[in-house]
Order: C-alpha cells, then sequence, then structure tokens
C-alpha cells in the first residue's frame, strides 16, 4: 500500500482538514453535537435488515453519500438462517475499526507514516446468560481481546503510544467499557 | 408479510429447535461458551474493511455459510471519505438488530404471531470528547434511544411484555448498558 507522503496528507489522512475542523470546533463547541442513526426492519425469524444513511452534526441534517444496508442474523447453531453475521458480531467490527481510523489520524497528526494496520476482535460470551438459564452469568461479552499489529516508519514504543491514544480517544471502546444511558420507547399502535 | 402458522415455526422461528436448544445448554452448560470474532484491515484514512466469519461455539470451531465484509469510513465533515457507515453507527445496528431478533424469538414462545418490527435506534455524541477538547466529555454516546413499532395478534401490554423481556435478555443491550473488561494486545514486529 502506498500513500502519498506531502504535508497535508498522511496515512490518507488530510491532516490541514484534520486541524481544521479541531480549530472550527474550538471556535464553536456546539458544531461538535451529532447524532448518529440505524433504523431496522425485521424480515423473519433472528433475520433483520438495518440501514444507516441520515445523521445530524455539525449544525445540521446530513446523509451519507450513499444508503448503507446490512443484515443481520443468527446462524443456524443458535436457531437462525445466517443471512448476516449476528448482532454482537457487528459491535466486535465497530470497535476494531473505531481504534484503527483514531490510530490513522493521530498517526497522521504526529507525523507518522503507517504501513499496516491489522486487528483481530475476540468477544466470549457465556449463553446461559441471554437463554436465561443462569442468573450469574451476563447476557453480553463476558470479554473482549483486541489484538493489533501497527507497522509504520516509528519506533516501537511510539507505535504503542499511539495505540493507547486511540484506545483512549476511540468512541466505540468507551461505549463497550463504559455504560450508556439506552431508552426504549414501544410503539404498538 | 406472511409467516407460516405452524406448531413448530412461528414468525419465522423454529420454535421446536429454540426450545430444543435450551434443552441441550441446561443438560450441558459448557455448550454455551461461543467466541465471535471480527478482523479488520486498516485500507487509508479513517477506511477499514471488517471480515467476520470465523467463530467457536456449541463445543467448535465454526464458520458462517459466508465470509461477511463491512467497510467503515468517517463521511466528510468528520474529515474520512464516507467508503462505509461510522464505526459508531455499527454500534446502534448492532442494538436494533439484537433487539429484533429477540422479540421474534420470545414472541415465537409466547405463541404470539408478530407482523411489524421496526426501530430506529439514535446515539447523540458530543465530539468535544474525541477531539480532547473538553475533559469532561465522555467519548461515546451520552445516551441511545431506541424507537420501536411492534404489532402482532396480542394486545399492545402483551407486545410491550415483549419488548422489555427483550431488553433484559439482548446481549448487545447489556454490552452497551453494562461494562465490558477490553484488553488490547499489540504487535508490532
Amino acid at each position: 500500500m502506498t500513500t502519498a507522503l506531502d504535508d497535508s496528507t498522511r496515512n490518507g489522512v488530510d491532516t490541514a482538514a484534520l486541524f481544521a475542523t479541531l480549530d472550527a470546533v474550538k471556535a464553536a463547541p456546539a458544531a461538535a453535537a451529532f447524532q448518529f442513526r440505524a433504523r431496522n426492519e425485521w424480515i423473519s425469524g433472528t433475520h433483520s435488515r438495518g440501514t444507516i444513511n441520515e445523521y445530524f452534526g455539525a449544525g445540521e441534517e446530513r446523509t451519507h453519500e450513499r444508503v448503507f444496508q446490512f443484515d443481520a442474523d443468527h446462524p443456524a447453531v443458535l436457531v437462525g438462517r445466517d443471512n448476516g453475521p449476528t448482532p454482537v458480531e457487528f459491535v466486535l467490527h465497530a470497535l476494531a475499526s473505531c481504534l484503527t481510523a483514531g490510530l490513522a489520524n493521530i498517526a497522521a497528526a504526529r507525523g507518522i507514516q503507517l504501513t499496516q494496520v491489522r486487528s483481530t476482535v475476540s468477544g466470549d460470551i457465556d449463553l446461559n446468560g441471554i437463554l436465561g438459564l443462569d442468573p450469574t452469568v451476563r447476557n453480553g461479552y463476558q470479554r473482549i481481546t483486541v489484538r493489533l499489529t501497527v507497522k509504520g516508519d516509528a519506533p516501537a514504543e511510539k507505535l504503542r503510544e499511539i495505540v493507547e491514544q486511540s484506545r483512549a480517544r476511540s468512541a466505540v471502546y468507551d461505549v463497550i467499557s463504559g455504560q450508556v444511558p439506552v431508552a426504549i420507547e414501544v410503539d404498538t399502535d
């Protein structure tokens, strides 16, 4: 993989735009209020289809450049038809992609050229929880492990610092390792 | 949408298989130990590609019926190229699809025929957190709101009970609203 190496683009990150965005938010903190959304429609059994398109950010309603759709399902061993990954697998994908995007941005800001970022995120779950068979077992992951391989034109110590900073600023890491209040509103009409 | 209405399949859920799975796990609780995984490869900037295929469950290594791949990116307003949803949007999709799958299973187990499940999950986030501009602002979602429309051949009260039970047994709800320990291991060789 080759990436343009000039002052404004490193690791495919437009660092000038990155710093301009930081300055813009510093000048007008309210611009940092975002709301992301996912819509979902049940298809059959454990199979549903999610749609991601519109969001609010930087002061206005926006849409992605195209509409993204993703099916989710359970595999046969979990009484589904495997039309998509399980919902919990999407959580792992979210964590991997969040840490990776942060790595690229932080490395670019620090003048480090990355050549490879690969990861495997694994989550251990005991289905005695969601099956209601053991009240002492939680429903979600008991632990998640991220194994990252990071290569670039900096010593290992610097690369590890970038990983640590990416973790420290990762939205998805925070959602998973912290607690987010979730409200559920139901319409049956 | 029409769904077969016989004793063993309701809402597209093979209830006989569902109860057989419950009995199998009751008889051998260790079969409930699953490990899900997502692999990720950085492409450029905030753009990465996730791959979901192999997992461990019910005592053995398994693979999905096909390899699922999903790109993630930031939109231009967040200094990306919009090649995919943002990582935090995948979290919302995971929550919607998890609650929906649970609804279908629980309704089937209770003999209720669903005709529609639609949802919009929205997450509010203040980017002053991940931009490092305000140490009092968290990196992740400050709150998530799920708006569900559920229709079926049961009174509203019963449908609401099913939603509550789905929430109470949702793995993704638990991950988001609880705290999951996350370990990060870095290889720079």
